[in-house]
């Protein structure tokens, strides 16, 4: 029998990135493009479409030996449809039907899923939360995006929007988010605040891989700052815990890189707040899959297919 | 064939209730007893018994009609094994092999379960959640309780304690809850605690019933108290909006009583805070079923047994 591949594309506001699958989704060969040199829809289309050729030609590959291509975006999806609705920081993609488009240029049946929840999938199918029933996954960056995986099967809502743990209200008042909302989780810990609150702190600009290098070397100032950050996650968290009863909480993101400080406080801050039964319950991980959660959740959407939809 | 019919009980802090249903959970007769007249956890077993026994001689059938007989307790239970773990609100219940112990006295199938979690299953499958896939159902009381629908199935958790709306943070700082937790939406809507907000208010006792009759009648103190406790549940639920996606929540308990304000109070805060997308899904009604939901949902579980188990 033929050997069969997938291919997985991660379209992120930074980078472009496409891999090639076996059929374990375990990543055979990976590329990586800068997002910002495509001017537009039509050169991004372009360039997921060439970097999908690309990739298929030199693995001395054929379109037959592809299942398939999974692409996870930045932004709500229809997944049945295959409609992007919007990507909040790529400008001018509205209702746009990348699944219908990519399978026309491509000549093979494409998959589409918010990239937050295919990430959710891939820590648990083959991550961090895997066998554990109700877990939620959580990437903390820019922006603090969020999957949920219930009763052993990703839960999506009734729009396919659930999972926004970054706008989880932790105070009746407080700053207004970029979502409308106020005092959201993520007007406390987005990278953006983070730095800010940094930058007041050590009286000058402070890169987040500083930040996270002067906690793990002790430093007070720094290790106060994401004491604090940690403690607001913690907060909603608690809530998440109590309603759901979670078995795993699973972080990834560039925010995550700032090591234990950041876990220690979450989890102290859980089993102070949550109630007893829910906090014993919840264990609080690292991804295990890390910036490749994204690409792996692609390649499980097309190896899974419908059974997840 | 035999006519079958299906007994429900509503084990509660104030009140126990005993039901004949029809198999389409119809209410065919209904008794009530004051819990406090039961000085202990053996008093109030024989108490259900007695119920159980006399409302079917009454109605004249025997044991042979019925089905089974469901019970909703206020607290923690393994419905697997049929244990209530512990009643917060009714001392000296620890670790009860309920399930066995009525099984033997009774010589009927009996299924226990939580009643917040009875109360939601009710109103999804007869009440106002009725054809809403994601729905809260929420009862505001002493305590707040909640039950989740997800996806059209109970969700319980990974220890069967998910919905504990009543305990979601909505501020980082606040009152101690008894939980244990800080800030918890109980510890801001309980009806203890909007009495007493009401008694500094009035400057003098009031109840619920007479600060809901003076909302009704426009009083602007009144309807400030009501404002107020509704945002404040307003604030929990929009984070539960965005992060379950919800296409409806359900509102029961005396609390709700109060009537327009309180609905309004929720509905706007909701649109106000939640992302757009989830804030215009969801739909935010009164409970249907009223007080009768935990039994309703009580003949719904024995009715349905394993499949919602």
């Amino acid at each position: 029998m033929e050997k069969k591949f997938i291919l997985g594309v991660d379209l992120g506001a930074t980078n472009l990135r496409v891999a090639l699958f076996d059929l374990g989704c375990g990543i055979k060969k990976k590329d990586s493009f800068s997002t910002v040199d495509f001017r537009n829809k039509e050169d991004l289309i372009r360039a997921i479409v060439c970097g999908a050729n690309s990739i298929i030609e030199r693995s001395g590959l054929e379109r037959k030996n592809i299942l398939g291509l999974g692409l996870g975006v930045p932004g709500p999806v229809d997944v049945k449809k295959g409609i992007i609705h919007f990507l909040p920081n790529i400008p001018g993609w509205r209702q746009v039907r990348i699944k219908k488009i990519l399978q026309e240029r491509l000549g093979m049946p494409v998959s589409l899923d918010n990239d937050a929840k295919l990430m959710c999938l891939a820590e648990y199918k083959l991550g961090q939360a895997r066998g554990f029933k109700n877990a939620l996954c959580l990437t903390l960056g820019t922006g603090v995006g969020g999957g949920l995986v219930l009763g052993g099967r990703l839960y999506r809502g009734a729009d396919n929007a659930a999972g926004e743990i970054g706008h989880i209200p932790i105070n009746g008042k407080g700053p207004r988010c970029n979502c409308g909302g106020i005092a959201c989780l993520e007007s406390y810990i987005g990278n953006h605040r983070i730095m800010h609150r940094a930058a007041g702190v050590f009286k000058r600009r402070i890169s987040l891989e500083e930040l996270s290098a002067l906690a793990k070397k002790q430093n007070k100032k720094a290790l106060r700052i994401w004491r604090e950050a940690a403690g607001n996650l913690g907060i909603a968290l608690s809530g998440v815990v109590n309603l759901l009863n979670l078995d795993a909480i699973v972080i990834g993101g560039g925010v995550s890189a700032s090591g234990r400080i950041l876990f220690d406080t979450v989890r102290q801050t859980i089993k102070r707040r949550a109630m007893s039964v829910q906090a014993k319950r919840v264990k609080v991980f690292k991804t295990k899959l890390g910036n490749d959660a994204g690409l792996i959740g692609a390649a499980i959407l097309v190896k899974e297919g419908r059974n997840i939809l």
